[in-house]
């Protein structure tokens, strides 16, 4: 599909999306055994089975003796059971035996009491109340049965999960490979930070917020650097960068105008090429979605902003994919719009605000909707607002959903921690 | 303070932390300067101002004309203004100069007519639309000022952050030191990981429980393996767990038995040693906090939930001091209870739910409030919601604050990403 030109016409965000996914076919990376321990964090590349049950075997949920809980039936603080102590392996009629927490259920008990509801006296105890079978054992199979799934392909690994593999005794793990992100800045205009910069040179910011976004995802970033606004040069970036990494990403260079190079290139140097240019998406308006050597390249704004939002709406989902990671989305939560903005009719908004607490609610205080190359638009941020394509505006006090990329502020203080 | 033996009285959760935090003072750890890249997900050690303002020029925002606003006035498609093209540094009456994105604003010009708004006619341009003075302009200082502060002390430093360090020129930054966690696992049936384990064993799932839920915080775990109930291996392990790093963490021998082997031997160690032994808490009953060398010991249930919830309580905001972290919750959202649950009048609960949305709502399914051992209560969870001591437990669609720990499910196609 060729590039629209001059922005004649502006594509729906989810249109763009999808036309841009049916041409990709993206497809979840290779895989790669790990140590659970530097699996954290990594997501699983197929479902992980249980190769038997947790607990393995029947055993004491607390420190106290094995009965057979009929033994017990009826007893109380005022008529106590006795119960002869015994150090054989089965427990019979009548009879307790101790058992410390995690120790495995004596045959013939099938309930534990605990040392606290007992009284000590000679080789037997005093069994101060009644227990029903089961109590206080955990049984074989609790927590896991043998053949579950304990861990579902396309989910991150938390501490949680690393701990359950443990305890299954599973030491390794397959997971999906890090996408591996090519970054490219282009512009005449570009320094690099460290390098002495002439007068009216900008440093490159926007490698180190792709490469962090791109991090906090679990990517690898690769940098391919600056390329000054002259084909040649951004044309050997891009395929040094088809050449190391699954994902390019450029910044700069896209909007209409003489230096709206990187489009015009990426469509000189394959099929199919450019498959959207033009999103009808603010900030992000001129972002192009393309496709080389069946990877996928993000021509991103050159203004911070409004490249962070490009490949939070567009690059995100895509790397999500090749991590085979189904879905993902950011916590959200509802909140109350202390103040009225205003949309762009037509165009889906991208709007920053900072997120508190205060009493029982929650707040979205907006940050203003202009400036797309304003850091700190997003560095005073905790959330995104989505504003409609069909809403002129939010109202205040409006009840909107908001997607957290940073915590809450201002949280009252029963629930800080 | 003595420990409280027995547990004949279980403390308070608020009243243990607080009084914990009276004994420890915890202090920010030392701060190490690490570039930018490096800093990611790290925490500011000071406020980082704003070595000059951003930009640092005023630049046109857009590829276009550096003009006069007042040039421009009434200018239209059908009443064009003529203005006559210059390459002189200094935009005069009636002149226009061209200027890329980027580029500083001559001087004498206030404004930058899109390219799109123009047409070119020889020497000339035809300007087709009025501007008003500063339009399309980045003005000096707009995105900072110079010495402002744009990264406050305590926080943890996002791809936006990074991106606005580099567009100040800033290469390094000061941050602070990562707390250095050691974990012991105590009892007799743990086997590590790896090792042939006899029939009744259990692996130590603990350490990895842990080590995972410390580098989540942005801590480094030191590994201290397992430790048999026997006063000297644990003594040993606790020693030289306080050598190596600035928290210990232990997991096992605090229940009251005769393997309650841990706060004793703590209390052994020096002092203040043990400050709280019992906490009104649940799963993480039999919780002990400690302070042996002004470093602190948290002595966590033998139970992976139990531990979890202990940590997640008691020592996810200690290590947040250390790493003068100021407020750093989970994030949050209000949902509605599938389903009643009970609690427990007099312990804080903290319930496991998974919560999802569907249509426009947020709900929590609650899973089992028992079994402080199954670990799969933790995998299949995505969000802790507190059942407050004076609450017999959560009624059916009551709305719920939960703090999540893992991407919320099911979520409606409009919101994926």
């Amino acid at each position: 599909m060729a590039r629209l030109k001059g922005f004649e016409k502006l594509t729906n965000v989810d249109e763009a999306l999808s036309l841009f996914l049916k041409v990709l076919k993206p497809k979840k990376l290779n895989s790669v055994s790990l140590s659970i321990e530097e699996a954290l964090g990594r997501v699983a590349a197929k479902n992980i089975i249980a190769p038997h049950d947790l607990p393995a075997f029947a055993r004491s949920a607390v420190d106290g003796y094995a009965v057979r809980a009929q033994d017990t039936s009826e007893a109380s603080q005022f008529k106590p059971k006795l119960l002869q102590l015994t150090n054989e392996d089965t427990v019979g009629e009548g009879k307790a035996k101790q058992v410390w927490t995690g120790n495995p259920l004596p045959s013939g008990a099938d309930a534990v009491i605990m040392l606290e509801h007992t009284r000590k006296v000679k080789k037997s105890i005093d069994v101060l109340s009644a227990l029903t079978p089961g109590e206080n054992v955990s049984i074989k199979g609790e927590d896991v049965r043998k053949g579950e799934v304990v861990v579902e392909k396309g989910k991150r690994l938390q501490a949680h999960h690393v701990g359950l593999l443990a305890a299954l005794g599973m030491s390794h793990v397959e997971v999906v490979d890090k996408p591996k992100v090519a970054i490219l800045s282009t512009g005449n205009e570009l320094v690099e930070l460290g390098k002495k910069s002439k007068p009216h040179q900008i440093i490159d910011s926007n490698r180190y917020v792709i490469s962090g976004l791109a991090k906090e995802l679990g990517a690898q970033p690769v940098a391919l650097g600056i390329a000054a606004d002259k084909e040649a040069l951004i044309t050997a970036k891009i395929v040094e960068g088809l050449h190391k990494a699954d994902v390019v990403v450029t910044t700069g260079g896209t909007s209409v105008g003489v230096h709206d190079l990187v489009p015009m290139i990426i469509d000189k140097l394959g099929k199919p090429g450019v498959v959207v240019h033009g999103v009808a998406l603010r900030p992000g308006m001129p972002t192009a979605l393309a496709v080389l050597k069946g990877k996928p390249v993000f021509v991103l704004s050159g203004y911070p902003v409004a490249a962070t939002v490009g490949f939070e709406v567009f690059a995100r989902p895509v790397i999500l994919k090749l991590l085979g990671v189904e879905r993902e989305p950011r916590p959200m939560l509802k909140a109350k719009l202390t103040k009225r903005v205003s949309g762009a009719l037509g165009r889906r908004v991208y709007l920053r605000v900072h997120v508190y607490q205060r009493g029982d609610g929650f707040f979205a205080d907006p940050l203003r909707t202009k400036g797309s190359g304003l850091l700190t638009s997003m560095t005073r941020a905790n959330g995104y607002v989505i504003i409609p394509e069909d809403r002129e505006g939010l109202d205040q006090d409006e009840t909107v959903v908001v997607q957290l990329f940073a915590p809450i502020g201002g949280v009252s203080k029963c629930l800080e921690n």
